[in-house]
C-alpha cells in the first residue's frame, strides 16, 4: 500500500481554516489522517517543521500546449495578436506533436508551481490527456467545438461527432476527465452551442466555454443575434452548474444576477485580461452576488506563464486598485478562489484538506527567503509566494515534485523536444 | 586577481540590444569584455548556452527592514493599517538589531531574486548599510528625516545633523552611498526640506522623498500650504534631477510636465499602490513627458514581497488595463525602467552590460519550465520569469549568488534570528 506522511508547520486545510505543526497521512490516493504525531510505521514523510502545507491549487482555464507560443508576440492591439500571430500559427504548427510536447511542458510548470489540476480546452485533446496521464496532473479536457475547420478536424460538420469521440476514450480514466467546450458564442451559431450542451448533459460533465471577454465580442454577438452572449446562452438553456464560463469580463448587473442564479461558474483569467487590455471583470460584485469566481491563467500566448501562485496574488491586488478599496478580495476570499471554488466548479470533491479527501497537497518552503517570517501563511500564499516556491506536490497520493525535483519528467529530454519546435517555429 | 566569465545564450545588453551566445568577462569589480570565445587562462565561468544575462536590476524605494512585518497586517483601510498596525509596531519593535536583521534577510531576498542595488529609507541606516556590505549588495541610503521624534532619534531638532552625521560615515564606501531622505512634505514643513535638500545638495547626494502617494495626502497638504506637495516641492527649489520621488500616484498633467523639466526621477511603485489602494500613477504619461521612471517595490508590509520581476511584470500590465491599450508599456520600456532608468535616478554608471561598466550581472536560468521555449529573452524577463528563477548574481565583480545558493549568507542562522523577532513580535 502506498503511504506517507506530509509535514508542515502551517497546515491549511481551507482559506479560514489553518493548524500548526501536523502530519498528514496519505494512504493510496486519499488523505487518511490529519494528526499531531507521526506514525511509527511511516518512513517517507516530505515537507518539515517550518513548510507551509496547503491543498493543490486549481487552473480553470487554460490552452496548455500554448507554452510553446511563449513570449512570441507581446505588446500588439488584440486582433493584430489573434489575427496576425495567433491564428496564422496554429493554423501552421498545431498538430498532435505540438500539442502533446506543448502540453508536457504545460503539466511540467504547473505540477513545479503547485497546479495539481486545470481545465483545458484546444484542440488535439487526446495529447493533452496522454501527458497529463504521464506528468500525473488531474486534468478536465474539451475538444474545441467550432463552426469553422479547426486544426484537429477539417470537417466543422462533424464537430459535435468529433466531441462524442473524445469524450469516450476518455470518460473511464480516473486522472483526466473529459468536458465539452464550445469554443464562444461568436464562433458557434445557437444551435451548435444547444447541441454541445445536450452533449455535456448525456454524459454528464462541464460545459465549458469563453464568454463575455472583450467589448468587441459582445458587439459582434448583439449585431448578429440582438443579445448579449450571456443573454443568448441563458435563451437557449445553457447556463447552469455545469457551465464553466472564461473571462466574464464585460458583464452588467442583470448578467451577474443571472450567472448566480444559475449556478454557473466563472473562470476569472486577471493577467490575460490585464495583458491583453480587454477589461477587468467585475469579480467583487460577482462574488457579492453568489457567483462561484475561480482562477484561470489562460494560455501562455497571453500571460505568459501558468504561475497560479503570482496569478491569484494579481486578482487580489488588481480588485483593490480597481475598486480603490484595500480591504476587497482578501487573502481568504482570494484562495478560496483558487482552491475549493476551482475544485467546485469540476465538480471535483477537493480544494480541501481533509481525511476522505483526495490526497492533492502542496508544500510551500518554509525556508525561502520572500516567505521569512510567517505571521499569517494565507498571507504569504497570496501575497509573498510565486510558484518557484512549491518544494513538493502529491497529486491523487502520488508524489509529483519532490525537494524541488519533478519525479515524473525528463526534464532534459522534454527540453529539447521543445526547442526543436521553437526553431523550426522560428525558421518560418 | 578576480577575473572569471559569465556565459550565456540571450545577453540582455540593454532593453534593445539583445545578442547571442557570448562570454562577458569580469576582471576586479568591473566588465572587461564581452566576447565570442571563452580566454583560455579563464576556469571560473557562470552561466551557461541557454541561460539570459542581464544587467543586475534596481531597487529605487524600498524600506529593508520591514520584511520582518511581511504578512503581518494586510486587506485593511489605508489609515487602520497605517495607524493600528504599522506605527505601532515600528514604535514598539524598531531598533538596531531589528533593522539589521530585516536588513539581511531584505538583502538575501533581493540578491536571490536579481536586484544588484537598491535605494532604502529607514531609520538606524547605519545597519542597512552595515547588512548591504555583508551581503554584497549596491546600497543608496537615506536616514529618516521627520520632524517628530522616530525610533532612531528621540530629538526632532537634531534630525538634519543625524543626517549629517550618518552621510560622514559612508561618504567614502564603495558598496553603501549615503542619501538625504525626507520622509515626505505632509511629514516633514518647508524649512526642514529646505535644509534637507541643502545637505544633498552639500554632499553632492540623492534626495529621495515620499510624494504623492495618495488622495489624502494631497488634501492634507493643501489645507495646510494652499499648494499640492509637487508645488510646495517646486516652490523652495527641492525639485531638481538629484531628486527621487517615490510613488507619485496622483499627479496632474501641469505636474507631471513640471517634474519632466526638473529632471527628477519617480520611483513607481505599482505592487504596494495596488494593494493599499491609493492608486495608479500616471506613469505612461510620465514617460511621454520626459520623466526618468524607475521601479520600486515598496517596504514588505505593503507589497509583500521585495522581488523586482514579479515587480515589474505587475507594471507592464497595470499600465495596460488601465489605458486599454495592450501597446502601452512594451516590454523594452519596461526592462529600461528596472535597469538604466533606475542606474540613472541613483547617479550610477550601471544598469546596462558593456566593457568597462560595473560587473552587476545577473543570470536568469535558460532550464526553466517557465522560460521555455525563448522567442525573446526580454518578453521572458517581462512576462513570464519570477525572481526565483535567478541563479546566478554578480555584484562589483563579486559572485554572491551561484546556481542558487547565496555565497554570502548563513541562510540558516539568519532565519533563525528572524524567527526569533517573530516570536517576540507574535507574543505581544
Amino acid at each position: 500500500m502506498n503511504r506517507f506522511a506530509v509535514a508542515g508547520g502551517y497546515i491549511i486545510k481551507s482559506a479560514g481554516d489553518v493548524v500548526r505543526d501536523k502530519y498528514i497521512i496519505v494512504e493510496d490516493s486519499v488523505i487518511k489522517d490529519i494528526r499531531d504525531d507521526l506514525p511509527e510505521d511511516i518512513d517517507t514523510v516530505i515537507g518539515g517543521p517550518y513548510d507551509i502545507v496547503m491543498p493543490g491549487l486549481i487552473n480553470t482555464h487554460t490552452h496548455a500546449s500554448m507554452t510553446l507560443f511563449r513570449g512570441m508576440a507581446d505588446d500588439l492591439p488584440l486582433m493584430t495578436w489573434l489575427k496576425d500571430y495567433i491564428f496564422p500559427a496554429e493554423a501552421k504548427f498545431v498538430d498532435k506533436e505540438f500539442v502533446y510536447i506543448g502540453s508536457m511542458l504545460a503539466a511540467w510548470e504547473m505540477t513545479r508551481s503547485g497546479t495539481t489540476a486545470f481545465c483545458d480546452g484546444y484542440f488535439f485533446e487526446d495529447q493533452v490527456g496522454r501527458a497529463a496521464g504521464e506528468i500525473g496532473i488531474r486534468a478536465w479536457l474539451g475538444e474545441g467545438i467550432l463552426e469553422f475547420p479547426s486544426p484537429s478536424l477539417t470537417d466543422p460538420s462533424r464537430t459535435i461527432e468529433h466531441s462524442r469521440e473524445f469524450i469516450s476514450r476518455w470518460i473511464d480514466n480516473d486522472l483526466v476527465k473529459p468536458t465539452v467546450f464550445p469554443h464562444a458564442v461568436y464562433t458557434c451559431p445557437p444551435d451548435l452551442l444547444k447541441k454541445a450542451y445536450e452533449l455535456a448533459e448525456e454524459f454528464d460533465l462541464v460545459f465549458q466555454i469563453h464568454l463575455s471577454e472583450t467589448h468587441s465580442e459582445i458587439e459582434q454577438v448583439r449585431q448578429r443575434y440582438n443579445m448579449t452572449p450571456v443573454e443568448l446562452m441563458d435563451s437557449i438553456g445553457c447556463l447552469s452548474e455545469r457551465t464553466l464560463a472564461a473571462h466574464c469580463v464585460v458583464l452588467n448587473t442583470r448578467e451577474i444576477e443571472l450567472l448566480a442564479r444559475r449556478g454557473v461558474s466563472v473562470s476569472h483569467n486577471a493577467e490575460s485580461n490585464m495583458k491583453l487590455a480587454s477589461g477587468i471583470a467585475p469579480v467583487p460584485e460577482m462574488i457579492a452576488s453568489g457567483v462561484n469566481v475561480t482562477i484561470g491563467t489562460d494560455g501562455c500566448a497571453s500571460n505568459n506563464n501558468l504561475d497560479i501562485i503570482g496569478e491569484i496574488s494579481s486578482v487580489a491586488k488588481l480588485h483593490k486598485i480597481n475598486t480603490m478599496d484595500p480591504t476587497v478580495l482578501d487573502e481568504c476570499t482570494a484562495f478560496a478562489m483558487v482552491s475549493e471554488n476551482g475544485a467546485k466548479a469540476l465538480g471535483f470533491n477537493g480544494g480541501r484538506l481533509a481525511p476522505g479527501l483526495p490526497a492533492d497537497i502542496v508544500v510551500i518552503d518554509g525556508h525561502a527567503p520572500n516567505l521569512v517570517p510567517v505571521y499569517n501563511p494565507v498571507s504569504h500564499v497570496i501575497y509573498a509566494a510565486t510558484g518557484s516556491n512549491v518544494k513538493d506536490v502529491v497529486i491523487a497520493g502520488r508524489i509529483i515534485v519532490k525537494d524541488y525535483a519533478s519525479l515524473t519528467v525528463d526534464e532534459e529530454a522534454l527540453i529539447k523536444e521543445c526547442r526543436k519546435i521553437q526553431k523550426f517555429i522560428s525558421a518560418q
